[in-house]
């Protein structure tokens, strides 16, 4: 892989073709491309050739204006989902545990992945039955190489970029057996997007700020400072004797404010948007939920 | 996906020819593949067309001899292995924990995938370091049409075959913080195999018995009329709001008997022979681990 000749990449669906799915940069280096799109703003892209976020050629000279977002890599590309459990200071305080000696490690189908807004995202069922749909905001690191028994100081070497993260959750099936795959694998479970900031756009991810709300209110807001394991650490440890292919997304945990942790708790919905927004770069992914019938 | 025209299938390199992979059925009904290789005796198999069991065709009317068999599915196509963890009465009475009220499901990367002797099977240094290696006998199902939201009546509608599987772990990661993913996703993980053997040849899985040994002691012996959630029951369970796609694997819990529980404790060496053998029809599964370095 070429060292990567984007600084922020979306994937869409242009106006101008409903057929077409197409990879660039948008125009404006500073617009929030899921708040612009989700107030009316045209964002118009510089095309890039090619498909897959993997393997970005170089600019056209052809610009397109977004008609729909989608998550910066297709479900077929992004393997089996790594997951990062407890990993803020201060979420561990606020769910009243120790904070971990090593990371928690579980998983997500690619068949989870979901778009941004305007994609519907389901809610099943099991997460309708007894209210208990819940979000966590979080950055993902988004695996450019394919790399396995990493050390930590080289570990960067393979990461291509970041975006945001939702790991929705069925709070129900999570506590009645402290089971995460379960819980937090069903359809949709993990949208991502809408910008794909390359690691040289953030030298520095602990320096990156992270805000969850729900239909505007402000439920979760902490620095990428407070994470109890680095991304390097991170990397370093799941590659323990495991091939990590290219194209993987790992969702590095949550901070304080998840739903099930408030008084009185806060539940994910039938037409609630949630939005987790990154900034710099990465800007809001929004999702609207829908009950599954 | 038309009917399965297969009772019992085997993905192999031929003896002809060392570049080719190829798909088709014993010629003997009887013959237990795994052990009839590692004997030494020759596995003549009636080859089909195609090298997918997913789109396995017809008889070609060609014969050929077995060099190195294979898993009955490629990694490419099983995406993110589905695994049960205590499914067994015995087993939940030897490791002293009540009987769970529904499936615990955790999942383990294609990436874990891995053949059958001769094929060598990595313990990776995480496993060494403690000599914490352990095995787990397993019947595998394998998906054959993609599903959703099933009920326990339709859900064998979905089922293509079975097959054997290993579902090797690394004790100490798994026990330092209770996380099965990070100790059972490694690579080399879950070998399966040989023979694929149809739902038409197995019409209740519940006669099959499951035999674990190393090195030619018995370590493991039980019937699977001995787990707590039946086939029909865990593909339904696994279901609920996600897709399940053709090609899943669905390892479904290992009996009473693993090393972690035996006093002296019995762990998985460099050079170490492992062997699944579910009768009847589906046959032994052999391994033979080797330190990664």
């Amino acid at each position: 892989m070429a060292a990567p000749s984007f600084k922020r990449l979306v994937r869409f669906v242009p106006k101008s073709d409903a057929s077409k799915v197409l990879l660039g940069e948008p125009e404006s280096e500073s617009v929030d491309v899921g708040e612009a799109l989700w107030n009316g703003q045209e964002v118009t892209v510089n095309v890039f050739s090619g498909t897959s976020v993997l393997a970005a050629g170089s600019v056209t000279g052809q610009k397109e204006v977004i008609d729909r977002v989608l998550s910066p890599l297709d479900s077929s590309e992004v393997g089996t989902i790594r997951c990062i459990g407890l990993n803020y200071v201060q979420h561990a305080q606020e769910v009243k545990v120790a904070l971990p000696e090593v990371p928690t490690l579980f998983m997500k189908p690619s068949t989870a992945l979901a778009d941004p807004w305007p994609a519907k995202t389901a809610l099943p069922k099991l997460t309708q039955k007894d209210d208990c749909g819940d979000y966590e905001s979080e950055l993902a690191v988004i695996i450019g190489k394919t790399f396995k028994n990493v050390s930590e100081e080289d570990a960067m070497d393979y990461v291509l970029g970041y975006t945001a993260a939702n790991d929705v959750s069925s709070r129900a099936a999570q506590f009645a057996q402290s089971q995460w795959c379960f819980s937090k694998s069903f359809d949709g479970s993990c949208p991502i997007g809408p910008v794909l900031a390359s690691k040289s756009a953030i030298p520095d991810p602990s320096k990156l700020k992270l805000q969850g709300s729900k239909n505007g209110e402000v439920l979760q807001s902490c620095g990428l400072d407070d994470l109890i394991f680095s991304i390097p650490k991170l990397l370093s440890f799941i590659s323990q004797g495991s091939t990590i292919p290219a194209g993987t997304v790992i969702i590095t945990g949550t901070p304080a404010g998840v739903g099930v942790g408030k008084t009185p708790k806060v539940t994910l919905r039938d037409g609630d948007r949630f939005d987790v927004k990154i900034t710099p770069h990465i800007g809001t992914l929004i999702n609207v939920f829908e009950n599954e019938v």
